[in-house]
């Protein structure tokens, strides 16, 4: 049998012993799977007195992660610190130059500096995994990188963020508000103490830009993804979706335009009767479309320390079963250095229309002004339907428009009209509508 | 760059020209994304002159494929002729023999001689991919032999024959007998002339063989099955299932239990409310339930040429990849000789109990007799409902029961009690619910 991989790990929180543990109550049969054994040979965690539930006493233990990098015994680098600057930074670039395989779980790493890493484990010829970043334990990595070869990818989409589908799913099964289901998710250790990064979409929008490059072969580029988060949904909106056959759900779009590649994370409309509506909960789901093979999605858990493991895990041995000799596959895709610049485009259509929900005045009129503002627009309206609502003023009425597909940038106008008329006693609430199989 | 990868296709049916059509069209980004040129040197089948929209004028022609194995100047043979014995079996034996790669969509010949085609070709050093021969375009090996290293496989099952799933679809939404769906699918290329093969199971039990084999380690046993096709399944059954909450599937289950493995295909009530009941048509879908990951789904299209192709080029693009002194991972997840033998389990019980539908005469004391008989079998009954059913004659009606968790022997022995009773007049349905997220 060939010799053990040297893996160490850097970052003991949830997941790094989650990791540490599997591989060791795993170690029969992963020793099976991949031809030789997977040993823990060192460690970088700052407290090194913490009970982890895992023996690592065999392990060479680096206060700091670049030493790790630099020094340690290892074969594989296994990046679980998190962050974009600094120590994982540093350690990830030092392992790779210094010829070790890295495993990371990093979103927001490879976000910002994917590319150049890649290129580094390229020009070394070793091995940049990072299954764990996106969508948790869902191979969608291995799928869009491996299964997919050939494929052109025209739109990839998906739910990417436990604790946004987690108050979503509540909301709509318990009638109760964003607020308590989000003071709910934080008691029940889903949703962080500053939940912002989660629920205004910025999580999902690093997850996303990471399938963006591996789907169209482009440069990363997060900074370019229009962003809206859940904050603003509504019992109202739940409701009146719910009417029209509709869930919504936060979900990261990245699709292909004539223009350019467009990327967006907003609160979608999806068919209540589609597959991806019925991911509940902390579940997560991507869903891709391409030429040859037409729509595949995957679902399954997209957070925690097993799940997450489970993607680490998958990517080590992964580099167990490859040997010295072996030219590896590209980390996204193709190699860095060919790469396309990312060519943004602008929002434009949305085949399945757009659901706007108005709270106005009850008086003669206002149904023709809305209904005005629109034509002006060019925008073609499927209904315009009041809704009941208990909770609004006795002088306030709900209207509910959906439209055919049109331009974002008409839809923006049309608002912007109706807001002007003066009928609005609200904000009013644009949702887009996602076609979904 | 390295020598182009030498690709010889055996069997230019609709996948082999569409594999071969494609190798050409992607030719460029598959360069990128492998490092390498794929190029078809060598073609078997047996009509030369027909056409079949893709340049082979370039390839070396073989009339026997096992001719291609043996003198063929390539790198993998790609076994698209189907079959499990006969002229399939000998070339990719050959092939292996030979130190070549074998890429093959033959779930036939894997379910048959799977275990001892991967031992040559671990002894070879060579890699047996099958990605095509399972789910079609949904990457649902890779992702177990793969991903899902060191997770332990508690149960797999799917959704995995198109012709089934659309038959049932449209029996569903359209209110038509299966005979009626039947002759549609035939009519539109969904089933074959002769669909014995297709829709009593006998296909989904061949994919089914090979999952079990990857899940839990042990020898590929499709004779173990326990087979029950779609044939029975009538517009009374669809509409009982609908009212309870509950779409008709035909799905292939593999379980581990404590006596051993257990393989079933059959009918069965999934909730509608769940991922795997939206899955539509002539698509397929495979849920993966594990200890470490907990539960992962895949859907795709898993059939069709473009869609097999791509699954065919995936593993053709693997190949690529790896070079001379790469060690691969073993072709059913740990190596051939060290899977266990198969053990096979009785069918015993189901979580989400039994769906039982009997057609009664209308007279007093049969829901006495029915309910009397579930009960000296030890099996609690979640509901007895009588229902309407226009189609049948004046003196006779239709009762519905669902059981709780109960054991297979215990509803065969009350079914046939009943039966004994005399108040039946037609046979009593039995369809399995199952519990799905």
């Amino acid at each position: 049998m060939a010799d053990a991989l040297r893996v160490g790990i850097a970052g003991l929180g949830t997941v790094g012993s989650s990791v540490a543990r599997l591989l060791g109550e795993k170690s029969a049969e992963l020793t099976r799977q991949c031809g030789r054994s997977l040993v823990v040979t060192a460690v970088s965690a700052r407290d090194r007195t913490r009970d982890r539930g895992v023996d690592l006493s065999g392990a060479a233990w680096f206060e700091n992660p670049v030493e790790m990098a630099r020094k340690g015994e290892i074969d594989v680098f296994v990046e679980l610190i998190g962050g974009d600057e600094g120590a994982p930074r540093e350690a990830v670039k030092t392992a790779l130059e210094a010829g070790k395989h890295v495993v990371t779980a990093n979103k927001a790493l490879l976000s910002k500096h994917g590319v150049s890493l890649a290129e580094v484990a390229e020009k070394k010829g070793v091995l940049l995994n990072y299954e764990a970043a996106v969508a948790g334990g869902i191979p969608v990595i291995k799928t869009m990188r491996e299964a997919l070869a050939g494929n052109t990818v025209n739109r990839v989409f998906g739910i990417m963020n436990g604790t946004c589908n987690y108050i979503l799913t509540r909301m709509e099964s318990e009638g109760i508000s964003f607020e308590a289901c989000l003071a709910d998710a934080q008691r029940l250790g889903y949703a962080e103490a500053d939940p912002t990064f989660d629920i205004e979409g910025n999580d999902t929008a690093h997850k996303l830009s990471i399938l963006t490059s591996l789907a169209f072969g482009c440069k990363i580029s997060a900074a370019d993804i229009y962003l809206e988060g859940i904050s603003n949904i509504t019992q109202a909106d739940i409701r009146a979706a719910s009417a029209l056959g509709y869930r919504i759900k936060l979900l990261g779009v990245a699709q292909r335009t004539e223009s350019g590649i467009e990327q967006r994370v907003h609160p979608t409309m999806v068919p209540t009767a589609s597959v991806i509506a019925q991911v509940h909960g902390v579940t997560n789901a991507v869903a891709i479309e391409t030429d040859i093979l037409g729509e595949l999605l995957l679902s399954g858990p997209g957070a925690g320390g097993n799940a997450t493991a489970s993607a680490v895990i998958g990517d080590i041995a992964d580099i167990a079963k490859s040997r010295p000799g072996f030219q590896h596959g590209p980390v996204f895709g193709r190699p860095a250095k060919e790469l396309s610049p990312y060519r943004k485009a602008q929002m434009r259509s949305h085949a399945g229309g757009y659901f706007i929900r108005l709270t106005v005045h009850d008086r003669i009129g206002v149904f023709a002004a809305i209904a005005k503002r629109m034509a002006d627009n060019d925008i073609s309206l499927e209904s315009i339907v009041q809704h009941a609502d208990g909770a609004l003023a006795k002088d306030q009425k709900t209207v509910v428009l959906v439209t055919a597909e049109t331009t974002e940038a008409a839809v923006r106008k049309a608002v912007d009209g109706v807001t002007k008329d003066g009928h609005l006693t609200d904000k009013a609430q644009v949702i887009r509508i996602e076609r979904a199989g």
